[in-house]
């Protein structure tokens, strides 16, 4: 099965969206840059798969899936700038910043971010605008939170270690993901009961994906994921294999992969892309 | 009549939903002082008098008010960073790239972006949802437009200097405050016909605003404004002033007011505080 067969008409549709918004040729280009520059798009295949697995047609979730990438793209182009990670390549190109000025990638992230509310607007049926806004700017100011605590702190002072690590990646990461796959069951219509199979679905794979980031983090080489590894200890990042250690992290990874299984077993067969997505992100290695 | 009477109840719901909002503390804390720091909240306050206009209750309006108050929030956060404008003062008091550091200053304007589209799904209405995402979403992104053509141009080749400095100031001033008008409008399920009288109305103001604050910056002292005038010239910026002339922008702003009032003329009694508004903010000299 093609997990991603979805990725040329998710792009598609982006595309095309971006190209027919009024916006000044300069800023369309960063945008048009920093949306289609790559990337796997797992956030509208999720989106894409949760709404096959509640019984809907996959291309209903386009504009939600295309809304939740839209969102994950300014979070890159504002996390790269110089006040935050000051990134100088993404995905082997330059970031915005480097390519069109910190003035134009500042104002694309916020573009990006706007897009993401207006598609929603403009492209969903009208009786779901409501509930798809709802959980996108629910994810998105959790994603910010995360990014807070995780560069900034600002965490409780009672949490324990674990919770705090908790808290970063359930939000940084997780909250975006559960955004996705809430998102495209709700392009489905589903049901109260499928949409909370997919919303517990959706919990852990969220989680399992940062924690297996931290683990590719530790374990594998910059040659192997083209990407520089090692930096989340480098810059004393709280990560969990630094709280839970690599072998107690691997645990949480299974336990995570098979709550998550369990949770959609009542879809049934509908939910086999759900199934080999999380099995592939569970043992991925870059 | 007091026209800025619904500021109190504006302030105390904007600060009612930034506290019950789960947040880092460190993240709220620079959310409030974006958001509380004072302004006349003109555009809350215009969405009031929209909604009293088309037959509404003021209150009515303070889920949209609200929201476009924290588009404009975050639109000044991030305009003040050193990337953009590198200002060091707003309203008298360090902005809050210099209270509180550039990449808090940067986050919690993505917060407030992403919590004005936030509260509309939470607070308003459901059936009005859709409308109130779309107009907001609209006038964001013409907003971010228009601060991409200030700042670092991408006008069509073919434009004339009348036709760039009318783009810019529709789009950077005008779309928020017509934006504002409009969720006013849908806040008190106008009719079409009275939506289009206060669209019209809106659409004059909002340009007329931004006029306004050009020939300020032209005629008045600093002692008077308590800010630095004259720096739209000597930034080389694209002003009514320079384009029309001091007499030609006044006359435009005569011409705007006298095409603002006689769009809501067949609004009744009911449109007396847009009204007065709308002769304030034309003979405003701060």
């Amino acid at each position: 099965m093609d997990l991603f067969a979805p990725v040329p008409a998710i792009n598609q549709y982006l595309e095309d969206y971006l190209r027919a918004t009024k916006m000044p040729a300069n800023l369309r280009d960063a945008v048009l840059y920093a949306v289609m520059g790559g990337g796997k798009r797992l956030r509208p295949v999720l989106a894409w798969h949760s709404c096959v697995a509640c019984g809907g047609d996959g291309a209903d979730s386009l504009a939600a899936g295309a809304a939740v990438e839209l969102v994950h793209a300014f979070s890159l182009v504002h996390d790269d700038l110089p006040a935050l990670d000051n990134d100088d390549l993404r995905r082997g190109k330059p970031t915005l910043h480097k390519h069109a000025g910190e003035a134009m990638a500042l104002l694309a992230g916020d573009m990006a971010l706007t897009l993401a509310f207006r598609l929603l607007a403009e492209k969903s049926p009208r009786e779901k605008v409501a509930d798809l806004v709802y959980a996108l700017s629910l994810g998105t100011s959790k994603m910010i939170n995360g990014q807070i605590l995780d560069t900034l702190g600002g965490f409780d002072s009672a949490s324990t270690p674990q919770q705090k690590v908790d808290e970063v990646h359930l939000n940084k990461t997780g909250a975006l993901i559960r955004a996705a796959c809430l998102m495209g069951a709700f392009s489905a219509d589903a049901s109260d009961r499928n949409f909370a199979e997919v919303d517990a679905y959706a919990h852990r794979i969220g989680l399992m994906f940062q924690i297996v980031d931290d683990l590719i983090d530790v374990e594998q080489t910059a040659e192997h994921t083209g990407k520089r590894t090692g930096k989340d200890s480098e810059a004393g990042k709280l990560t969990y294999p630094a709280v839970h250690g690599v072998h107690g992290s691997r645990c949480i990874v299974t336990r995570l992969l098979s709550e998550s299984l369990e949770a959609i077993a009542p879809l049934g067969p509908a939910a086999d892309p759900l199934r080999i997505l999380a099995q592939k992100m569970a043992h991925r290695t870059n």
